[in-house]
């Protein structure tokens, strides 16, 4: 018998059909002896169209009322899967994040956890309830209403879930689990039975889009076992953990996966006078733009100028081309150069640390297919390049049989 | 400068111009000084959304979760009403139920209000803050979410202008005032100025469906001066307080208004033996069908035996019908009548406290016109009579005319 917190995205509860499906699906793990704790988000359109109710009034709205209104679309969601629930002739008890009672800091729109009263909820469990929980919500210091921005749902079910100790933070999503790379590019691309936190969150800043980020940064940090699975599927998805067990160790891949982003722009300025500060003074009006930037390069050439290489979203390149070609005429630079044609593919793997020469192996595979490698950054575990977006399906291909992604475990 | 609450129904709150309207209208009491209370209803149309979801998953759905599903409606229209009087560049803050708070008993679906924490919403009046409160909720005392049931939002606004003194409690509605009888049927029907809480009552339980006699029973246990006023027009509308003021005294109309209700039958059972318990003994069983008995009449007849004749919603009728001639057999009754087809007409009036003879007149009135009465009861404000459907018309024309309601004021 275990204590299990299960979270339910938009998609998972977008019709009473479907709130219905998952009321089943949790009752098969309450009857089977388990400790229940649900966590839903708003049916999906909901917010959508709460969203627009208030664009109508305010297209600037945000701040407290914004979270007043949103907040209504999990309440809604909580109160049917408890009525499912009860139907079913099981006792259930809902409550809205200020119910819990789950404070944040007042940060409206993106407000973080500062702490959990898990009181009645244990309370519930010890009574034999089933608890389901709104996502995404809180309430600050002084009890006015917040939410916890984009993905707020995954953090609400790893926040419980640390809070309680359960022995696992489920989230259902319309995936069946992490997969080596995605299916839509490598249909050979295989499910993971178990990836590292580490791993997870280069695969998921990289474009694996199956959890979010800070949700997974939470359960690294609270040691929460978080597993992915299909709410629509059976199947044991994929469990993210600290490290692989002892057994998963002696067979461990030396990668774990192919990332890619398609969504990329690479920026360039040459020869640059190479004097301390000039990366800031090249950088510093593109993070004022609120522009994001994703790889830097610095190479020092032969007459003492350097080149400078970065990359952003693709969405930002006209505006970042822009504030660079003010900055090449201030620096007096040779020449500015942008590219918009481009996708990063990474390798990622704890096994890298352990194992030399994966890079030189990478950069076999994609020579062996005549690809042109553009930038290449490296982190521990991971090894990103830059290539023309013409070789992504390729270069992905390559790497995910290069590295024996479709039969190792 | 006063301190005003404001209460707008689902109608008035009905669509996002609508609320845009309520926060124009709001704000013109604001700058003219006043500090405003704003209590709003869901946007028409939201509960009864809310209650179709609920029924697809449990046609019984109610209780805990059917609340904490309803309480939704409110809370979007606090927040979209406050982000209009932001986004005019005045500052607002919404309040739940159970954010002000409004602590209520734990009846769910009908709760009554025990007490109204007031200190945060002073603390925004003295700040110069728009006060937005949802109506129809609050929360017991485990901080379960509740509702008042039908007409709560009214409740919402009385209790709170009771807890913060305030100098009136204005309920916004579709008509603009209460009237002398229903403009539907007698075009000649006259707004009224004032109205005392007792004629309110008898008009309200008559059939004048402007405000829920909740709502009025609080404001007179209260003593708060309540006004009933249209949303979409200018005016002063009604009234509604403990008595007429020393000047309105003297031209007080002997009648305040003609009250009516169609819904009405009539059962009747002849001949039972006229012993003690006989009354309990033939409405035991129709209070035991749940069915709300309204007039009671009992006859002597001259060879002791009784006639009793009752009123109920003709809804009730065949039930009602049912179950008497079950009772008629046991009590060996000579017969059992019943008839749907008639109406209930009633003058109401603080004014026949004082001055014989109103009913005498208003027999006269109907007896001209050819209205025979089947039924007769009195309070000390009101008298009603039962007649034949095809007179109702017929019946509040004469009296409006015959008390003089067109001019008296």
């Amino acid at each position: 018998m275990a204590l299990l917190v299960q979270k339910f995205g938009g998609t998972s509860v977008g019709t009473v059909e479907r709130i219905e499906a998952v009321a089943d699906k949790v009752i098969g793990y309450k009857d089977a002896g388990h400790d229940m704790v649900v966590v839903v988000s708003a049916m999906s359109g909901e917010t959508n169209r709460l969203v627009a109710l208030a664009k109508q009034i305010d297209p600037q709205a945000r701040g407290r009322e914004l979270d007043v209104l949103l907040t209504t679309g999990e309440q809604v969601t909580i109160a049917l899967l408890a009525m499912a629930f009860e139907k079913r002739g099981y006792t259930a008890r809902s409550y809205t994040g200020g119910q819990v009672k789950i404070t944040t800091d007042s940060a409206h729109n993106k407000a973080r956890i500062k702490s959990i009263d898990h009181a009645k909820i244990s309370d519930d469990l010890r009574q034999g309830r089933i608890v389901v929980v709104a996502g995404f919500q809180g309430v600050d210091e002084q009890d006015n209403i917040t939410t916890l921005g984009r993905g707020g749902s995954d953090t609400t079910g790893v926040a419980l879930a640390a809070a309680l100790k359960a022995d696992e933070c489920q989230i259902f999503t319309d995936v069946d689990g992490v997969y080596t790379t995605d299916p839509r590019v490598e249909p050979q691309a295989r499910r993971l039975d178990v990836i590292t936190f580490e791993e997870m969150l280069e695969m998921a800043s990289l474009g694996s889009k199956v959890l979010q980020i800070r949700a997974v940064e939470f359960a690294q940090k609270y040691k929460v076992p978080l597993r992915v699975l299909s709410s629509f599927e059976e199947g044991e998805g994929t469990l993210i953990t600290t490290e692989y067990g002892a057994d998963k160790a002696m067979e461990q891949a030396l990668i774990s996966g192919i990332a890619f982003n398609r969504d990329e722009a690479q920026l360039t300025i040459n020869g640059v006078s190479d004097t301390p500060g000039v990366a800031y003074q090249i950088l510093g009006p593109i993070s004022d733009a609120n522009i994001e930037v994703d790889m830097i390069l610095q190479n020092v050439s032969a007459d003492g100028n350097t080149d400078f290489t970065f990359t952003v979203h693709r969405n930002d390149f006209d505006m970042a081309l822009a504030s660079l070609q003010q900055t090449a005429e201030r620096l007096k630079a040779r020449e500015v150069r942008g590219n918009n044609k481009i996708v990063k593919i990474s390798i990622v793997g704890v096994g890298m640390r352990s194992h030399a020469g994966i890079a030189s192996r990478m950069f076999e595979i994609l020579s062996n297919e005549g690809i042109n490698i553009l930038m290449i950054a490296t982190s521990e575990i991971k090894i990103s390049v830059v290539v023309d977006e013409k070789y992504l399906e390729l270069g992905v291909r390559a790497l995910h049989d290069g590295f024996d992604l479709k039969t190792a475990s």
